[in-house]
């Protein structure tokens, strides 16, 4: 069997075939321009297959509730031209084969889970701290999924005393994503991430963020472990900021693994999103 | 088939036997001293009846984790005859049957699941908000366990402008535990909640940090329904205030239920713990 994986990100989408040991045997980067446009190369990339099942981890918000009427469709983005886009329907009206539908974090969650920095475990949460901040789960080893996904950046945090900055998200303000994701940094001091790797101060207040989110989730999830991606934990630093600052948080209330084991990177880089849409799409079949 | 069941609490015990449709033959509560006097009672209870598997729904923190050497075990609980007690072994050991083991908020929210407020659907969260809050959690169907159990009542949440109080959470000072369960009210205005019905400005205090409680729990777990118990919660005021404070936060960022459905009141009442320790019972011998 030939595998299809869609991880549809904001800026790009990438594409990939693999077999059933899910080793990609070709892959192709396409921009994120209107719904049309962008599907179109996707179709011409997996019209040379004769796939048997398509797995999708897309930007969100979206609708996975199998029971809704617009189930498949990409809700409330701000990318205007796929509000309220039928992505699944189009994907399932091109080709005739069962099709896995879920947040790219969720499938970068799957993808650590079952090939990367959680294998062999049962639970994982996968957050990525980037343009935005997302969180995907994997819960008794099945995707977190309820009535919606997990929308884990959006979660509120206690300011830290010396912040300055409202935040940039137009639904939350100073939410996590508001002021801990890559653009708040820059909006906070004027220059970006990789530019102030060297102020102690920046990173400690964004350990102060991640590691307040990183006690929530653990208190409401109980996952046996947790991979931070994404653009800006390419600061490497910043791993044993938030492991302080989480373990001075929880102040030894439950007991956990250790914590460089629990608070760990990706071990799969930026494989971990396309990875796990194969992994979806083979769900699928099974 | 006989099940049994207790849900034990740090106040008392509740035992109860039942038949294959969950109809509660005789139930008993015990008050909850020392192990070995309360467990003499409970095994004095238990041993008029042929029973075909118990279940547990116990105070906390416990070891939930199969892998762990302390699995069965009450292990950090302030109640000092409790701490570090195989509970789970010294039943086992009076009873060759199977025997689930889980929170009392897990039992609750599987109760409330199965038979009550949530009933038909595959997830929810059963928050308690009483002398302590803690919350469990039904995903996929299936109770949720990780590492170990949820402990969502020790979350931080944004303190409000008004506070005045510092927390009374050993551990975490000001969580929402600390600042929002029942002698939290009582420490903060020197008089119990029941006294402070009429104070409007107390319950929009408790519905400020339960909201952004709920906030949390939601973008994490997506849940598709929230009951919320507990001694606090009969204060019936606080659920309008809970789900206009909720409305307020979210700010239409994602899709739910009608918020009167969507956080609910209980509909098992007190017995939601004994009654999803009975359905844990049952699941031992499917």
């Amino acid at each position: 069997m030939i595998y299809g994986a869609i991880e549809a990100g904001g800026t790009k989408f990438v594409c990939a075939v693999s077999d059933e040991k899910f080793d990609i045997k070709e892959r192709v980067s396409i921009p994120t321009t209107t719904p049309q446009e962008t599907l179109e190369q996707v179709f011409d990339f997996f019209d040379q297959y004769d796939l048997s099942a398509i797995g999708i981890g897309s930007f969100g918000p979206i609708d996975v509730n199998t029971d809704s009427s617009t189930y498949g469709y990409v809700t409330t983005t701000p990318k205007t031209a796929w509000k309220n886009y039928d992505f699944l329907g189009a994907i399932k009206e091109r080709y005739a084969i069962p099709v896995g539908w879920t947040t790219d974090v969720n499938a970068a969650a799957l993808g650590e889970l079952r090939k990367g920095a959680a294998l062999g475990l049962s639970s994982c949460v996968y957050l990525t701290v980037g343009t935005g901040i997302g969180g995907g789960a994997v819960v008794n080893g099945e995707l977190l999924t309820g009535y919606g996904h997990p929308e884990m950046g959006h979660m509120m945090v206690r300011l830290h005393p010396d912040e300055t900055f409202a935040g940039f998200c137009p639904y939350h303000g100073n939410c996590l994503e508001g002021i801990a994701a890559g653009p708040a940094i820059e909006k906070r001091y004027g220059k970006k991430g990789h530019e102030l790797a060297d102020e102690q101060h920046v990173w400690e207040m964004e350990a102060y963020y991640l590691a307040q989110a990183l006690m929530n989730y653990t208190l409401v999830l109980s996952p046996e472990r947790i991979v931070l991606g994404g653009g800006v934990m390419k600061q490497k630093q910043l791993f044993s900021l938030v492991r302080q600052e989480f373990e001075k948080l929880m102040a030894g209330y439950i007991e956990l693994p250790p914590l460089e084991e629990y608070i760990a990177g990706p071990a799969l880089g930026d494989n971990a999103g396309i990875t796990g849409s194969l992994l979806l799409a083979a769900e699928q079949v099974k």
